[in-house]
């Protein structure tokens, strides 16, 4: 650690060499100005209030290219240099009319229990699946159950595990059970998959999400989530009758791939146009709630960040550019397709920034790129700290611009992770849950950093 | 700032050369313990739901005694090692049960509009105040305003300004108007003051607070606090109609002063049991909503700190004490008379830490002290950061334990500010507003940083 701290402080100084004391007072003038524009008429929460009332985004439905209009239209209206929807083909996953879980055996016959089903999961047959239980904790404890789930719907009950700080990291460990129960199922001869929903609030509101697409070798099973509450009643239920039937009935499927198109929008630079600082969410959601965190928010901060040049009247010296990328839940077709023409045309982006963890109070960004690089931008901390950024550090940044491996920096806006999972993917994630606060914040802290790197640049 | 940061960096390492790397692996190991009990069981989540569900604890109320014996049970239950409760006399002002403002003329004649009284106001005559209204924006305006707002209601609708990032700050400025609005209007001549709620949140849920006491040689008129919505309402109607009349009725009323307590528990410490690491909040709250927030989660987190030393079977080597401060909100009188106590005792606080700014994800802790004690604790923070802490620095600490002058440091714990002010002093202020999470990550905060006060110490 002490080492570290060392060499961090020497290329801090060497990095101040460069950057006077003048340009410091000024650009904290300016992100003074960004913060007021962005707190103090919080347009773009009023932008991401038409966009939330048009409902989910799943990619390839039609209410997705309704919105990409609407988006389209939106970065005309504001008058940006260039807007441009880039094509891609999407997977188009439908849950169609019918979902239920029904208990179908003993005293509660009929009682409905609350679920949604998985992203990629088959449906089942008009009659559904009925069934006896069976409970998992792991997917090492499926993995070795012998003949017992055989015929069977494995229901793995495992806990997104509290004590983790960061709820990212509880997350990423808690949701290997959605993206790999139904294929640990259908290995072990079961006919369907039920998860506790992945989610640190207790309530009964299930959370979607994708599965790991099927494998090619093994028997197809359908995955669903069941709300905390039902999980837990669903424990409780199998341990009074170990052979408690189920009924699950599923409509969902697969459609043919679909036309769908990232949305994009450039202030060109006025010195080195060619030179691109990227800042961006991904405009696709699930299709329950409004996916107003997950990730109207972020598009509608980095749509706000090129609006906030324009209010105030900033031409920046590189080139801004805009980008939703859709499709990041389920498949990333868009940020493939993005990094594919990227390459191709040879489009230098100095960075690439994405805001896809809620719309919460800025913590940090975390930057994966070359630690010179990211020495070059400790000297802005006490500006971006106006905005409630306290650190810039070494990380990862983004699944979207995670694609974009020709940039010189890809960088995550991290804001504060407590309550995110409360709303990711369910009914739970709409407009309401975004607090305009922190939400313009949000906006205001990319916005600087946006700023910050068309002015100065970076050296690589 | 580089020779500050040369000055910290060589008392950092300076600091370092007593504080082994073995001594803080261990310390990390105890701090990976206290996240685990506080996020695993969140028991002090539960202990404040309890405290919440007893109703507001305004200072002289059978409320606040009643908690006040809720808490000496609690901590006798937990098995500290000593609880004591230090009487101090509190100021007992009522609300009582009138509390109205009624447009009295025009169109509108009859309509009810949301309002608070101020804490400390006097009341009106039983038929209330009718009479016309005045609007200004500012004190200033209010001090220069002549003649004009001679027998009227002045109406001073101020802003809590949106764009300064800290709430805390943009609080500062703008409660003021609470402050010191009535004093303004008594020498202006008006008869009764109404401030808009001094609050980030636009609804129409009334803030009230306390008001500076009465100047003994100005006339005393009453204040209260407007809903945002109808604060635009007001000054809407009386731009259509400068003539508009309103009445107001108020039963608030100031009885003499009441007894109370300070609540005190201590864990005694095995090796320098005269050495004290305060950890604390105030008990009294204002008598809208519960005080959840403000402060019942800031004792309870205080309270879960030494209840987590004992969950662990950690003997602190320094005495751990858990203070309830009574009457922040209207006096002060709790901290007063602990620091009178303390310096009459001639105790030895090396720490007191305060947790007053709401339940909200931890960000720093605010130390008012030397800037040789601060340099110590800061090799503390890899530790700290485990629950969320990005920094420890120079600043004010809190109400309660700023009186404590003998104490060689002050701390006030800060987590996130963005949505403190929607909640504080209203009746939106309920133990459902407090993120389960949030409160517990608070909690580990605290008990992590007094954790290492009491095992380190400080060299003073």
């Amino acid at each position: 650690m002490q080492k570290l701290s060392v060499v961090v402080t020497a290329l801090l100084l060497l990095s101040s060499l460069v950057y006077s004391q003048e340009k410091h007072e000024a650009h904290k003038e300016t992100a003074r100005q960004i913060l007021d524009a962005a707190l103090g008429e919080m347009k773009g929460y009023k932008i991401l209030g038409e966009l939330c009332e048009m409902g989910p985004r799943l990619s390839g439905s039609d209410n997705s290219i309704k919105a990409i209009r609407w988006a389209e239209n939106k970065m005309h209206e504001l008058g940006f240099d260039r807007v441009e929807l880039q094509p891609v083909m999407v997977p188009h996953w439908v849950r169609g009319p019918v979902e239920s879980l029904t208990v179908s055996s003993g005293a509660e016959k009929g009682r409905k229990l609350a679920i949604t089903a998985l992203g990629r999961s088959i449906g089942t047959k008009e009659e559904g699946i009925t069934a006896g239980v069976i409970e998992v904790k792991t997917l090492e404890e499926l993995r070795n159950i012998g003949d017992k789930a055989l015929g069977k719907i494995v229901f793995l009950n495992g806990q997104f595990d509290p004590t983790v700080t960061n709820t990212f990291s509880g997350y990423g460990r808690a949701v290997t059970h959605r993206a790999l129960g139904a294929i640990e199922t259908g290995k072990a001869g079961g006919v369907a998959t039920l998860i506790r929903s992945v989610t640190t609030r207790y309530d009964n509101v299930p959370h979607t999400g994708s599965m790991r697409p099927y494998a090619a070798a093994i028997k197809k099973v359908p995955g669903a989530a069941l709300g905390q509450i039902d999980a837990d009643y669903l424990s409780k239920a199998i341990k009074k009758d170990p052979n408690l039937k189920l009924t699950l009935k599923l409509s969902c499927k697969t459609l043919p791939d679909a036309q769908s198109y990232n949305v994009i929008a450039d202030l060109i630079g006025t010195e080195k146009p060619d030179e691109y600082v990227l800042v961006s969410g991904h405009f696709d959601s699930w299709d329950v709630g409004d996916g107003a965190h997950d990730d109207a928010a972020g598009c509608i901060q980095a749509l706000e960040a090129l609006e906030i040049f324009k209010r105030l009247n900033i031409r920046p010296k590189r080139t801004l550019r805009c980008v939703f990328f859709m499709n990041e839940e389920n498949g990333i077709k868009g940020a493939l397709e993005y990094a594919r023409v990227t390459e191709e045309k040879g489009i230098n982006h100095i960075a690439a920034i994405e805001s896809d963890r809620g719309a919460f109070t800025p913590r940090g960004f975390s930057v994966d790129a070359d630690s010179a690089i990211i020495a070059q931008m400790q000297p802005w901390l006490p500006i971006l700290r106006m905005a409630s950024i306290d650190w810039v550090r070494k990380g990862g940044s983004g699944v979207d611009v995670g694609q974009l491996r020709t940039a010189v920096s890809r960088i995550g806006f991290v804001p504060d992770s407590q309550r995110y999972f409360d709303y990711h993917h369910s009914a739970n994630d709409v407009y309401e849950a975004v607090h305009p606060r922190e939400f313009e914040m949000g906006a205001a802290a990319i916005t600087i950093l946006a700023y910050l790197l068309t002015e100065e640049g970076l050296q690589y």
